[in-house]
């Protein structure tokens, strides 16, 4: 019951207006939402006997880009260099001026192997004054020391960081540390992620997560920092081994049982020779039939997983449908180093909560059939010896001890939506041995 | 010169709107900004020839409280650990729960010296399940390589990110610390910051910035994220050496010398009997009126630095009155570690920007004396041997180096008002031989 003494209590309102130079407070809360340079927090004060308390209300907008382009190593495309300016003027400054360009780049090893020409090339042919920076970005490199080598050498690098961006060109591991290195740089240096593999594509190119494992725990360690901008160019993607090409398709294929059933029969469809054509446009093999389903899936993928991460940058929001597959996978992944693919381990992931799902009641046989034989086509792995009911519930465990049951977890309903559903023990349990027992 | 093609290109703008468990695209730009919960994110999508591009514009809003209390850890008191808890309902919960509370305490070893076995009483009083970690939080030792050992500690704690803050309580560089172990621990993990010295009480406490040194540079490393709340007990300053209440003193003559000329007068006045009574009600020698003065002295200091950092929490407009003083005192504070503390050095930069301001007609000699005299009373140093014409051009030189002469420098304008102001090498260089000359 409230006491009397809170009767006692002095509130007022401030906000802040900008007055010249300086900012001042001004009482009443009179936010002018869309005037944001002149009024952009408010302050309320409340006095009691015990002493004062300021709350500090401060908006922080994020605003970044995500852009397909092609050839984006053509020395006849800026996108790389000018590609995440939003004003005309400061573009036209740039182009205008003389003096080089100074850019830094970190490129995953292997991928330099393949591109590092045409990146050297391209920047000279720019007049680029870079330094890259090669390195292996495996998994098991993942760490907080990488990060700080990378931060040496920027450091050396005399970075800028009002104008020069720092460019991450790899897959997803290499865009999370170079991603987390940039955010630490002086609070915050803005970068450039050149997503290389399909699951980097459609995944990490979108939010605005970074990170480094620690303690033997995926991304334990990281910010919430979008990049200044994405360039997606699928190009990259011919490259690509096709067990990674599998890889990035889990991701692809959550998305669609999701939130989007024309990708999940996209998928169904088309699969197996998306990975035959390793999304080219010039593959003779197929047509231009199979390039339009390419750029359809990428499209819907990237467009689906912007409408869940963009509300939700920061991950306030538990109740997240980009977590499905990701719930149980980090261990499973962790555990048996290097030898799944993160999209391999979601996949595993998915494949025991289609289980779940049907015992829930919220799939039919058929469906739940449908999507196994999907995953079979995109040559996922459905099932794997240490993913056991002991590696379920540890990894539950946080969610499981405060209500006796899985809280809002998410879970396909039919083929293309899903909801957030509270399951028990025993659901887990029956389908747990339903699974190891059919696939 | 914009081409043709620009026309083909085809802009769409969306809001996202959140229909049950996901989130859909809808065109058009109508995010209602009273209503953060259904709409909070924006994207526009253009599409021309070379590829689409999606443009994302995600807000996040900071809340974070600063209180001032008494008897922080008297067990009659439980803002140290439920003080931080804005829902009404959250808070009747825990207090209901007979669950203990959980917490990590990182605090300076120094601290822990005088007030450990207080705070261990108070924790065990309040029958916490803790771990207190006590550091030596120097200069010297703000590095990335004490935020890991921090981190370490903190994952071997078992530490629940959504409702276990870790709690600092130190000086500016223990807060520094443990706010980047904490914003990396799990992308983001809430802290709580308690200033045991007068110069983290009205400086470190307010803001969003946390970092360590890295490279011999000052807070190279770091992140804006702000603490869930900050409180304040000025009974901790009791125990500060004289010297240290000078080096707070000096943070407060800034914001005193930009925007409040009331501060400046009370700290002209009763600069010195601050310093002899630091900051103590209870302090018989000289009666109420010395704790009047300090009372004022630190609520306007918070205030006015409210005011500056709230709506500029990520430091992204570059014209900041509270960088007076810190132009040119990093590189002299690091050059000369540990012989000088932050607020001296940052006194010596403002004793040098109080030259250049006069030079530039912006302070009478008289006003520039009373400042200068107040410094001293303050017992502050106003000049040092290593402050030389280079390192004041070259900590200034990305200024210097676009436009021959110093951009927008926040300058006092008579006592308690302060512009930005361009200054050329030669006004500098004058000013600089004055200052030498007469202090």
């Amino acid at each position: 019951q409230p006491e009397e003494k809170d009767t006692k209590e002095k509130k007022t309102e401030f906000s802040l207006v900008r007055v010249k130079d300086t900012w001042k407070c001004q009482p009443g809360k009179k936010i002018n939402k869309d005037r944001v340079d002149s009024v952009s927090a408010a302050k309320c004060e409340s006095v009691t006997e015990k002493g004062t308390t300021w709350t500090v209300i401060s908006p922080i907008v994020f605003t970044y880009k995500v852009t397909e382009t092609q050839g984006l190593l053509d020395p006849g495309n800026d996108t790389l260099l000018l590609g995440h300016i939003n004003d005309p003027q400061q573009l036209e400054d740039i182009k205008k001026s003389n003096k080089p360009i100074r850019r830094f780049v970190v490129i995953d090893q292997e991928v330099f192997q393949i591109y590092g020409s045409k990146l050297t090339e391209y920047l000279t042919a720019k007049n680029v004054s870079y330094k890259i920076l090669a390195l292996p970005t495996t998994e098991e490199n993942k760490s907080m020391e990488m990060a700080l080598k990378i931060l040496d050498e920027v450091n050396n690098f005399s970075l800028d960081r009002r104008t020069e961006p720092i460019i991450a060109i790899g897959g997803g591991v290499c865009l999370d540390i170079v991603g987390l290195a940039a955010s630490l740089y002086r609070r915050r240096t803005p970068y450039i992620r050149v997503p290389t593999t399909l699951l980097s594509y459609i995944d990490a190119s979108v939010g605005a997560k970074t990170g480094v494992n620690f303690a033997n725990c995926k991304n334990k360690l990281g910010a919430y920092i979008p990049p200044a901008a994405t360039f997606l160019d699928l190009s990259f993607i011919q490259t690509i081994p096709r067990r990674h090409i599998a890889n990035g398709l889990a991701e692809m294929l959550k998305m669609a049982l999701m939130k989007h059933r024309a990708l999940f029969e996209l998928l169904e469809k088309h699969g197996s020779v998306l990975l035959d054509t390793k999304f080219q446009v010039d593959n003779s093999l197929y047509g231009c039939s199979s390039f339009m389903a390419a750029s359809q899936a990428t499209h819907i993928a990237i467009m689906t997983m912007l409408e869940e991460l963009a509300p939700n940058l920061w991950e306030d929001d538990l109740n997240r449908l980009v977590d499905f597959g990701h719930l149980i996978s980090p261990a499973l992944e962790m555990k048996v180093l290097p030898s799944l693919l993160h999209g391999e381990a979601v996949n595993i992931d998915m494949s025991y909560m289609v289980y779940v799902s049907q015992e829930c009641g919220l799939l039919t046989e058929e469906e739940k059939q449908r999507i196994i034989s999907c995953m079979l086509s995109l040559e996922l792995p459905v099932w794997h010896e240490e993913f056991t009911m002991d590696l379920i519930q540890n990894s539950l465990q946080d969610r499981l001890k405060h209500s006796g049951g899985l809280v809002r977890m998410p879970l396909p309903v039919g083929l293309g939506q899903a909801i957030f559903n509270n399951t028990s023990y025993e659901i887990l349990h029956r389908a747990y041995e339903k699974w190891c027992e059919e696939v």
